[in-house]
């Protein structure tokens, strides 16, 4: 057995199912080793970027890490942004580049280059194997490294000499270590404090534990900005979003006297503004932080303080109707989007200045969001859990400016005949930019280089020279009707709407 | 002056005249720099690589760096691989990032990222901006870095609040230091020696000096095999490229006792393989480096052995006649485009397995290809050939595979109104993977990761997502007709050559 099946073998039996590759000349031996390897299945993307994203969306769905092959630095680099965007979620992610042998390193050819240098920065964990009979042990530490919790990204670099030489020995997966107990004996949640969850805690066992502390305490409850992942709808306690906008955030922040993180970082603002601090608590707020089994402290402190208050089954009202017809705006689609959302859906949010907050009512669903900020995350993290989960349907709202980092994504929704309905909202414009240039510079419009007219993309085009179905929507009604039809058929879709900027 | 004015007119005073643009929010004040400063064009780019490549395409064509600007690390990072091969290919480039405020590092915020650690790889120089009083002397000491000669990337990182602080001070470029004079005295250009030319000397100058001196003692002369630029066609001199099958590079070098690189790289394989030396150069051969300006060394040398022999004014034979009509294979198009390549145009190869070597007999043009090896380049490169050399056409030969990693350098074609014809030599596979696994491997065909069928990409339909027209040949007839229409129309056009797959 040579080095790069040991790897490949080692990571079957760790647990790892997907492979997201856009491999190269360098990783031939892995590519064979992949294709050797049963229950791992291989999923061919087209740009880098897109391996990575979609990585990050199966691991948000699964909570297990998939695999991303990548080819020496360059590869890598283009897999940065979105492994960034993984990093920022705790997505557990193995992500697998093939090098140069390790005998040529120093003489200079084309692609050599510092791949260890590269990933460190979006990494907890990069190893390079040193040769093949420590190349097994090696990918199921990586594995060990990325799923923590929390999740993280492991770098394994396996050169070509590791790959293919002989000597390799299949590792077993490392028993799993329980997570520390979080110390939870601290939590003041009492009227002046806030609970910020995040990660894990916002699945419906930490919603339901944080809504009987709250109950119980007069605690106020709120969810990170951006979460990775959010189970929203029918039976599902509902929580408030920490606003993305500084000053309504720390507005609402303000009276806080205590905020326990469950889960959540510091709240800053993204971008900093002259003469502004960066935290966005108040003054005097002590901070606490939950540790280790975030979903298990709260579910502990709920049995403290609300010994006797059960979950409260909540009952959303009823499912919105769709919306007269008009033209298309971002508020009118997410008004068509929640009235014709399916049970279990799966919503991926990057959308934007264009951002919907679907209104109550809607149907049970997760909702993935960036939470790394590195644009070109949405059209990849909708293959990723549509992957993960073949028998929910994807629904990804995409920005035009954003689409553009990662439109080969795609094509693997087409390949892979993913139930993914994109839906870009065309507005024409970078307008987070003009924005905040009003915000920042006082200076309203601006720059030509936000402008993204002239000429204008075409989405539709666009899907179809991926092997998508696409329609264009100007009014809700004709969005309604596509919508329906998309999500009626298996299958890719895209459906271009065209919106106003609203900057 | 805020420091952002003062970076921005220290690049305009110290030459640079164009700014390849895909900002984001942490860079505000430099676009509002950008906007306000006299003769620095910006160009708006839709993704990183975009911007880096096209920066690494004008650079070629004037020797004057362009600037990039992007944003942080996860927008650095999708220009990595083509600033990685503007790194092998020595342009100079001005990598300007806009980083978030000092003030605001360490809060965790979403995008913040070490901006610098990821540029080290691919930088020969890397600073970030302390106050907004040294900003424009750094600005100034970028250009000198990227400059060179050999040229360089250099990366200069500008957190927000040096951007937005005032106390900036515009400063003076530096005087150029003339590059330091060769060491010609030892160069041993006899019967058993080889002159490998490389960067600068593959110009009408060099090659017009390598010939009279091959004339005079026998020497035999390559060029690398990835050139960053090579002249060509009547008037200069022809040169043999080294392979880039390291079989028949070896072939080529086995009787080679002495190499001289003057400005080229020692030839390496560039993929290891199992039990086979790197090098390529024969055990024995020695080697020496002509070092600073390598044309100049090679006139000096020319002028002591050669003193009498002129420049030999090289008349290629007749343009080759347009081909009799059949199906399209790589062969064909090489023809097609020969027989129809216009005067002084400006020919990109990013054709990989399809490449195609231009007949002798082709008209007086540039040649740039891919010296880092990592695919998506071709398009952005031409963009930035194209804006450098408006009066001169560009022809971009491109594989549907690294089409995908770049695809919306179309759209700065479109809104650029560029002379730009992209071919795109649509094979449907990535063929180099697999003639890569037959020969490593010993195992033809390979891997369904291998195939880019299934759904086929549209190419024509994404020349029409991005505002550029497009057309689709399969024959040789058909490609000389839309190749006629869009050599003599303005502006981009795209033309998908369906041609098989050589593996």
């Amino acid at each position: 057995m040579n080095g790069a099946t040991a790897v490949l073998e080692s990571l079957g039996r760790a647990g790892v199912r997907v492979c997201f590759a856009n491999p190269g000349t360098s990783e031939l031996h892995l590519v064979a080793a992949l294709d050797r390897t049963p229950h791992l299945r291989a999923v061919l993307c087209l740009f880098e970027g897109v391996a990575a994203g979609a990585a990050d969306g199966y691991a948000r769905m699964t909570g297990i890490p998939a695999v991303t092959l990548l080819h020496q630095g360059p590869g890598l680099a283009y897999g940065l942004a979105n492994l960034h965007n993984a990093m920022r979620a705790a997505s557990p992610v193995v992500n697998l580049i093939g090098d140069g042998a390790s005998t040529h390193r120093g003489l200079g050819a084309p692609l050599e280059s510092d791949v260890a240098a590269l990933a460190g920065p979006v990494s907890r964990w990069v190893r390079t194997a040193r040769n093949p009979e420590g190349a097994g042990a090696d990918a199921v530490a990586a594995v060990a490294a990325a799923t923590g919790p929390p999740g993280a990204v492991a770098t394994l670099v396996v050169p070509a000499d590791v790959a293919w030489s002989p000597g390799g020995r299949a590792a077993r997966a490392l028993p799993e270590e329980p997570a520390a107990p979080a110390p939870v004996g601290t939590v003041n949640a009492g009227r002046d404090s806030t609970i910020l969850l995040g990660g894990p805690t916002l699945r419906a066992r930490g919603l339901t534990a944080a809504d009987r502390i709250a109950r119980a305490t007069g605690a106020s409850l709120l969810a990170e900005a951006f979460p990775g992942r959010i189970e929203r709808g029918v039976d599902v306690p509902p929580i408030e979003r920490l606003s993305g906008n500084p000053v309504d955030a720390r507005q609402r922040l303000a009276g806080c006297r205590h905020l326990v993180l469950a889960g959540a970082a510091t709240p800053v603002m993204a971008f900093a503004e002259p003469g502004t601090a960066g935290e966005l608590t108040p003054p005097g707020c002590t901070v606490e932080r939950l540790d280790g089994d975030t979903t298990a402290a709260l579910e502990e402190l709920a049995n403290r303080v609300a010994p006797h208050l059960r979950a409260r089954p909540y009952k959303p009202p009823a499912t919105p109707n769709e919306p007269v017809n008009r033209p298309l705006t971002a508020e009118g689609v997410a008004q068509v989007v929640a009235a014709l959302l399916p049970q279990w859906a799966i919503v991926v949010d990057e959308a934007n200045t264009s951002i919907v907050a679907l209104p109550d009512g809607t149907a049970r669903h997760d909702l993935l969001t960036n939470s790394g900020f590195a644009i070109g995350l949405g059209m990849p993290l909708a293959a990723g859990a549509a992957l993960a989960c073949p028998d929910r349907p994807v629904v990804c709202l995409e920005a035009d400016g954003s689409a553009m980092y990662t439109p080969s994504a795609l094509w693997t929704h087409a390949r892979e005949g993913l139930d993914v309905t994109t839906i870009v909202l065309n507005n024409r414009a970078y307008a987070i930019l003009r924005r905040e240039r009003t915000r920042l510079l006082g200076q309203p419009g601006g720059s030509a280089l936000f402008d993204l007219s002239g000429p204008d993309l075409d989405f539709v085009a666009l899907a179809t020279a991926m092997g998508v179905p696409g329609s264009r929507a100007s009014t809700t009604g004709e969005l309604t009707a596509q919508l329906k039809q998309a999500l009626a058929e298996p299958g890719p879709h895209l459906i271009e709407a065209t919106v106003p900027a609203r900057y």
